[in-house]
């Protein structure tokens, strides 16, 4: 049971799902922008990036079982919203948590890598540090790539055996590596699909960042193509959906 | 001993290898197609990606005992079927649940990167995308490569002391890292033997792959390559009776 | 509590952080030198090895809590200075500590790599393996980026649950790494973070190799350039200063 | 205690160092040799190679303590004989199992791979698979780095709280990884004192593969240069003895 108030859940998911957003949100600017140590780093270094930044994320966020996306508290609510996040009336928070979060974490990224951004040469090709997008543009196709990227998340959080998830729990994939096998797992679906769209795999992920590249001063900075900012929040909100729906019938 | 019927051992291995196979296939594609975000990303992008998709299958599958393998489970019923899968008489089940699961994840990483595919400029060399393949052919040293990659997986599975496979059992290379730690041994087997012939290590992540190569609608497709088909199913089945072997003169 | 007294504590964390200093400036040297098997490895190589570094000199100076670092001191100080670490007057013992272990640590990297520095064909620009340098110089964008890093990291490390600085404690980060969760932390904040001034995110990891730069007789080196030297000592004092202030609050 | 008797200690040393020696030659066969998946891979892929090789083979030599190198049954030698290892009478079975094995694996490796040398463009300079070389030959700094990189494994070993080698035993560096926590140690020191010598920081790492590449019909094969054999057996032997030496001053 999580045993914490409407405002604590807020809270924590909050300061998480920032961490989140600032260290994923930096390897992308650390890999992309031009006057950066890490430019050209590739994809594994960007996968690392974001593998541990969900480590760190989820530590911090440990009271409030650590979430940091609506994906995951879609199907932690659906196998059990009552034993896990203490029931479906606490969705709000954690909705309101990780969205302001994940707007926040990344504009602390921004003042990170400000004077980068300052001197990039291409300020309208920035984009991509905040927000996916498609390598082949394709609604269907795209939205399709991220439903089974979040489905093996959330599936793999829910059914991975000892697997408890709110309440604080650090009991993951069968082992003591606590939120690191989340890392792991992270790591692991953007090496494999990560590749046609960026893997957002979380809706608040992508909405957060891309509303702060929509507010934030940068310098020429390009368009938020809000057109397409509907895919990583259906897809997956699908793969949960399939994921906790998949923990229904064989449990 | 584990303590599912064998319509259960079915299910839990056919999703274990599923996911397997999703994210193993799935990083290859990543790597090989022309319009991802991974491409060119390198082979140590290719080992992690594999490696963390026997962690997140092995999660899944552990209700059974997380083979998602035959030359596991071959190794497996040698050291003490009774014991640590129920009786030679699972051994079937298994080998279902392997090799339907293998198929239905490549068909799923297809679908992920169905765009790709489509958009790919050299559409014939994409067989490697689901299954092995040697960069020098040679029957019978090809099979000694994969033999001994094979050899090194059950045997580390095996002997690693507190190793308990079956059962749902996640005691493996003395630690508290659960599947994690399998999940570096194939890292490091990709990365010091994977070399000749892309370690199958394993028959059913390369024939259920090489089956969906061969029936799905890929765009331009070449040859599934079955004369050499039989090399990643022998090898392995020998690494892994000679491992079992290994077990039961120094155990 | 550390039940150390102040002269075991210079020596347990002289002798961690100056293995932390040996295998960081180690990695940077394998980079950047002409002549070494690393040589252009990239930065997921450099935070592969500060973060294994941050493992290893944490492991050995365990019994003092592993601070390694006056950021992560200052901030444990304010946390609870009295339970965590035997209270403030232990702190110029942490201090002497860490400063002398890092100037030595860089010593001996630079005897490990003495014939590489003999060879290179730029010793001017050496300075860069031994501390750290902004890619864009701006004193107040410099500091804040080095805030937001240490930052992270101090949180981290306070507001993990079950964090227990100090008294030798391991347990980090919810789980049972030990040591290895600050290396996948400092992995993280190098991918993320690292980009633009080559996060110290600690004040003697700097300090100590620059003072080695000046005075070891390395063939044609360039300035220490001490300019910048108080950048990476007030920035990372700051961030955890400001993560001891929000484990006040929140906690 | 060790609980085994002087020719069980030989045969687990044995098998762990073969599987050692495969995997580390593997990789490194993987990299060099031009027809294999893993060409050009990079430090990196090495130093995990070789990582996870001492994962694999301490693994599976944990009933003998899984020392797999000289210089640590050396520096465990002078910390506790008695205790650690059933005295130094078991010195010569590790020094047996640890050589004897080193070759075996080394041969593996080559069976792997005989295609690759087969048709390998630069048979002459395939020693550097096998066994160490300096970048710039100086046998007195040379030695120097191999002490150093060696002292750093031992004295990490050694320290470690919780350590506890020999006897099976599997705590290591503060945390349930096992032996996952010396492959870590070993990618740490491999990124970073691995750029001048190669990082035997194991004469029978060396030494048993350099016999195999002496004996082995390997086409065109060049020199295994026999006058550098040396360095990386006094070298590793002096960095053992001194972590133990520090081990018995400071504990």
């Amino acid at each position: 049971m999580v045993n914490l108030n409407f405002g604590e859940i807020i809270l924590w998911e909050m300061m998480g799902t920032a961490m989140l957003t600032l260290l994923g949100v930096g390897v992308v600017a650390n890999v992309v922008l031009k006057k950066t140590l890490g430019n050209n780093g590739g994809w594994l270094l960007i996968n690392i990036g974001w593998g541990f930044a969900v480590f760190v994320g989820a530590s911090i966020a440990a009271p409030a079982g650590a979430h940091l996306n609506p994906a995951v508290t879609l199907g932690v609510a659906l196998a059990d919203a009552d034993a896990k996040m203490g029931g479906w009336g606490n969705f709000p928070a954690y909705l309101i948590g990780q969205i302001v979060g994940a707007f926040l974490g990344a504009v602390l990224a921004w003042a990170a890598y400000k004077l980068q951004f300052d001197t990039h040469d291409e300020p309208r090709n920035t984009r991509g540090i905040f927000c996916t997008g498609p390598t082949v543009p394709n609604y269907l196709w795209n939205t399709v790539t991220e439903v089974i990227g979040t489905f093996v998340l959330v599936a793999w959080i829910l059914l991975s055996p000892g697997a408890k998830v709110g309440a604080g729990s650090i009991e993951f994939g069968n082992s003591a590596l606590g939120y690191a096998a989340v890392a792991f797992v992270v790591i692991g679906i953007g090496s494999s699909l990560g590749g046609p769209t960026g893997y957002a795999i979380n809706p608040v992920r992508d909405l957060g960042p891309r509303i702060a590249y929509a507010v934030l001063p940068i310098k020429g900075k390009g368009s938020p193509e809000w057109n397409y900012s509907w895919v990583p929040i259906v897809g997956p909100l699908l793969g949960g959906l399939l994921a906790g729906l998949l923990y229904l019938i064989v449990t």
